[in-house]
């Protein structure tokens, strides 16, 4: 609901077109979809640039089906489902025969809409076993129209591994950090680079890592600039973050 | 330590302008100057776009007069001390009568080299309380070349105060949103607008504030995308990320 | 053991109906059965306004089937049993033919008595992954004679599908509040209405959510004021204090 | 902004009265008023029933005071302010004359308007060291038109004495529960009554009383049903809890 | 080890009866016995008045049965293996024909020796989710020798129930109270009686409970003195403590 | 308000000696005095065999001398305040010239009534730091009629010195344990004693010690059997625990 | 890369052996071979003393299979996995009949290369239930060529066990101590030896030993120096310590 | 009281040079001097290579001074006092005229006996605040005999400033990391180095740093192998272990 919005509403009513009430109705009637369980935010893809994701942890494939469903036919972008686990997936898939499944990520998607391929965002992760997180990650910043590099695997325990990706590193736009354990690599690339970071922790591994709590700390506390954080494994949010700074370089 | 002057490097030992004792020598001796105490990193503005700040806390007034004077000869831009309590100030401001002090901000700072103004980064904070810590942000912002734009005590408690702000928060480019408490202020931002958001949750509130944890909790876990989150009372670090996503939005 | 009984028990003792054994015998037997592994307070009903409610988690079925129906025997209202699973409620089912199972709310429950329906508490929640325990709430408080309005799905990432429902929220005399996640509808709510509000943090999220801590603490920190808290997927607890508030405005 | 001013707005518009430039205008200018460091928020009374309170702690003394001011002009009831330590009120008092100081509560508060006298709250404190944040409890309740009764020292240590109480807690409408430490006498009183109750752990006691986080765990937990709970030492949130229940009780 | 073993030994080396390499062995040879995974204390008995008690949590049933078996063989006092589940007996019960399995406590028992009859203990409980840390402590403390009273479900949100038990709590040597949720009890019980307390928190409840944190903070910082506390869930210590206290009362 | 007093209670009743109004009356009188903002419990006597022991902080010193004076006349045991510091001691001196002040246990007393002295309770310390809150356990531990044995300064790091003391540990009733650190101590006497050991925390130590929670854990996770815990630093409740069952082996 | 490769590197280029170009190439790439899901740092070998091992948790059976083989090509050492589960193992084991699993340590080995055995690492642990934490250190510890002692269940609970051991304790280079619960042996071994002590705390016992933060708290507050600690169960860091150390007293 | 010890003493009974009852004395007379408030553990060089060390945090400075005079009187080696502050080294320095003041390390020494070079400890700081713990470290690992090399201020953030400082690392018998903020630098040295690694998390940064717990998180954490953590800012404990560990070098 716009100022351009407003202004035609009061246009409509000065000149007569639209009576009081309907006028009324109208500044509350914004463009929200009422299934009861769920309130579809169709208003969304106006308001943030992408329509609203599908957080699929919690709820039932029904309900999963529907929404999908019906974004599909109110926008004209990719619909996502996040968080879909395999077993999930089995269930839905013969009634969304549309829907892609990405295992590692696990993402379900229906694309549509056309193609856009912004500038380069690099994906770094520290371990294999932050592999999902890092491809919820890549797989979002794909579904929004980011062409993204991939550097997996390349922890501080070997940094060698890292330096040898500088100019890799050099020619992203956003780069986003992927890391369990004690988290260092976001403050190691920080210090190398003159990009926005966004720094992704993960629940990988086990004793005071507490779930991802260690690696959270770590990339808050970066000695080094230009480092920002997203919940544990969110690495949905982080995509969506930079997929936000990377559309600033393109306008 | 570029690609290029790997390069030339290795051309001069070829032609014989440079013995190899020499070169392997270079090779290592990087830019930075040694205090004794500190390290100076005067290679970071080139690795990073701006030079080292530093950081003030627990540092004796001799360290800070010292490195901000070095500082100042090798760079070409301002150079900047945060976390200066007015206490120390008044030590330190004969000895560096070329530097500004900012108050609220707790920063000093020692202007040098052209002014940039790039596009507008708005600063929201939630409470008078939080102005400290946005202060931070918007000096920091303002010394790296970035138009601000500061909307404060816009707290969600009074929600229509935060609406009427709608139009100024379309226009920015970045978003940096402070808020101590329950800091709801990102979720409900990152609803309205398209824009990247860094959340600064502050260390005010009392009880179960735990010093600035609920508002860290609430803005990692924020339901709204978009948002991503640094140290509580961070507004240099997130000054510091909004001004290198302003930067991209520029190139 | 209210002052009466004690007068006349009194009386009773002075005009010799009653010998000093047995009146010290009175004193001492208060209302509740004793079924060994659990003592029915049927006193509560007097003292409480409504009777015992059976908590299910960790009682065997066979314990919650007896207790229910000495309840049902001796109260003449709804008899209610929380945290049943499904699976409990398969094996329980032939034993309590009379009673009905509220599936996302996991509550059995017998109905007797008149049936009240006080004037309106309304129920909000932020996502569908909390509707479970929204439910909770909703199921206990018509059971206790509310009249209930189910507003579900209304996060703050869309503020203007919470915005649409003011006219309804008006006309609430409690509103019950449950989110998960970041929590921070509460807040937003708070600043509002001029209605009480108990909001109930869920442990829907992951990561940093910390199973409900943080909409906890949010919750807790609001800054909008006139918002008390429960325990973390307490949709009973809310309900009932949203109950005796709503007796209140009906004496 | 009613229902019934949006009517008059496009009435306005449709007779010509108002262009529709103003109108959009009007929109947007919620009554709040702009002080720069603060935006007061005179529209809160239509809204909450009571004026904006400002809260002290982290304000310097010169904002509280022209704060209170323009409140003070632009509202008809009581003006507060809490957390106002015996060191700002010294500096206050000259410049605020009209207002009265509460040591214990730590309150400064202006009165006007008419005195109402609701329906009793009680509040309960456990030990004499939870004497500030009841009395915090007692001052905002009082100022906000409530009649309140004080019950002091009155922990389960003795519980003859919270016993011996039990008549003018049934006289109550809403109790405040007040307790530090354990904050075991939430759940006794909560045993014991058919009222609503707030609870309010306070930062007495040492070691693992951990600032008041195990009150508080205490009664998030209570084992009776009706107790809500508000942040650590926050006898000002129980207070205006309380008070929007005891006005249901009024109406 | 004791002063007249030393005097014996070093008697026996002067009169020539043991030489000085016997003697240095002596003094290294306690009496346990070492089954390679395990040393078995039989030295226990005479230093802690009860022999080792074996903890069955992480140990395989093969582990479980030897242990018990030389145990057996070398004490001449009941034989315990606590925290057996039930699926672990089902696996040991041919190969200990003679041991008896308590479900409720989760405890295995070969009884032998004289029984003992101390004066009692008394174990009370607060809810019937309690009942199976309460039956350990009281399993435990009749292996030990003591007289028990079981109390069960008694909480503080009916405290009639508890004030209805005041004569035989009088009665006991030692008070075990067993609780979770909240706690409450032990403060409660602790301002009615002069007998030392040992508390066990459990880990009974949901949310904020948080695995039985709550009721663990709330027993430590009691407000009712003589309360001490044992680790959650842990009945079999507090049942061992109390043995020890009741004990002194019989010497 | 034993069975006795009842008995006598209904006897005048009866015999017409009272009214009912009268006994109504004294059933609802129990013995406490109501100062306003203290209610002392002069009844703590006869319920918990020693009177009501004032916890000094946070009270003022005015209210700890009114406190003192009104004990000291109603009771006929020593007067104990605890956690009163030398500044606080300072003013209240001459009001109270019979009080004795106790300065590294932080401790005023007035001595009044028989002094007993039963059999030994025996409090270690682990190191020189933690001798504040071992002096508040023995200095109670006195007050309230008990021998003490004072082993100070043996922490497990030169566990000679401790196995130095094993004779007079075996001679004690009750043994504190008070530790901080790592609180190692209670463990390692728990395996080589069989009398019950009360634990005390203390605050020592810096880092991870967390302010006493390290050794607060160990000492509730303790694999010796026979220890109980008290909160941190609290010397007086290990040492009022101790009381209360070196009064056992008395009877 | 050392310095011994660059001056070749820059010899080979001032000679015209290699072209400039070529030269840029070398510094960039070091050996490691990368698999896309892994980067193997075939360099660790060198730069660390032994090859990189594998952390199986949350790998592929295949990307486990995978890695194993080229480490076993490309490495002239053991190759070890650790943190293989049985039923991992049961899958990977006719695909690498040369391994041998470890079914305590949960590790899988193939053995190569030459045996060293250098000076003795002895292996404390507390209880038997600590027993697969401690084997993973000492098969560990074996594979990198130590000879070790293991002393297993001498928890302090009966500390004559831990007595009894003392030569053997001397006569190690290096301690590693395991213990779970309250973890109390690290202390009680540090003050009876001059040896360097890696302390493994383990996640065995329930309630507050919190999954290991008991333990943990415990040995990083040790009275006794000497003391080090690695992460809860990570009985594999111990070993590489250990090892490391252990080196020095052979070179 | 060695084997050898015992066998004298057992020969001397033998033969009549000592009778039973002096033995028996002998047998538990250690040679630990009694203060009363402490117990001199003069026995510790012998057991641990190097005297007790007195830990000045919360003694008098009487006590300091004492303890330090009867170890100097009784020891060979240098004496140490640590956490030493300013102030207190005013007050005792008249009384010590013989002892040195380090402020930065706040440690209090008398030099004597004969001084030991030991192979090189080198001692790596992330920044410039981290230097009081690594002072503590420095002058705690020269007064044992080691010779150590410092590098300050090398923090991840200019990784180049540590990579220069390789040639010094593989120098090092053992190496002291010690970092704040994130504590990440442990992670990369312990990627470049073969040697084992003491890493010192310090309680430098702020908001989620938590006092140092961030960073030690990250450190037990590590990624790299090799590296052992102690509490946080105890620089003397790493460089007491650093010792030990080096000493293994020198046999």
């Amino acid at each position: 609901m716009n100022e351009n919005m407003i202004k035609q509403l009061l246009l409509a009513v000065k000149t007569g077109e639209m009576d009081i009430e309907q006028a009324v109705c109208q500044f509350k009637n914004l463009p929200f979809e009422d299934l009861g369980y769920a309130k579809i935010d169709h208003h969304r893809q106006l308001r943030k640039g992408f329509p609203e994701v599908i957080y699929g942890e919690g709820k039932t494939s029904e309900h999963i089906v529907n929404i999908m469903k019906k974004l599909k036919e109110r926008s004209c972008s990719n619909v996502l489902a996040t968080r879909i686990n395999k077993e999930v997936y089995e269930v839905i898939k013969e009634q969304l025969p549309e829907a892609k499944y990405y295992q590692d990520a696990r993402i379900l998607m229906i694309e549509q809409g056309e193609k856009k391929a912004r500038g380069c965002i690099v994906i770094l992760s520290a371990g294999t076993s932050d592999l999902p997180v890092a491809e919820e990650a890549a797989i979002t910043a794909e579904a929004m129209g980011n062409n993204v590099v991939r550097i997996y695997d390349t922890g501080v325990a070997g940094i060698h591994r890292l330096l040898a990706q500088r100019e890799r590193l050099n020619q992203a736009k956003v780069i986003i950090v992927v890391a369990g354990m004690e988290g260092a690599l976001a403050s190691v690339v920080g210090g190398l680079v003159d990009k926005p970071i966004i720094a992704v922790p993960t629940s990988v591994g086990y004793g005071t890592s507490f779930n991802g709590l260690s690696a959270l700390l770590t990339m808050l506390n970066s000695c080094a600039s230009g480092v920002s954080v997203v919940n544990i494994d969110n690495g949905f949010g982080a995509a969506y973050s930079a997929s936000l700074i990377n559309a600033l370089g393109e306008e």
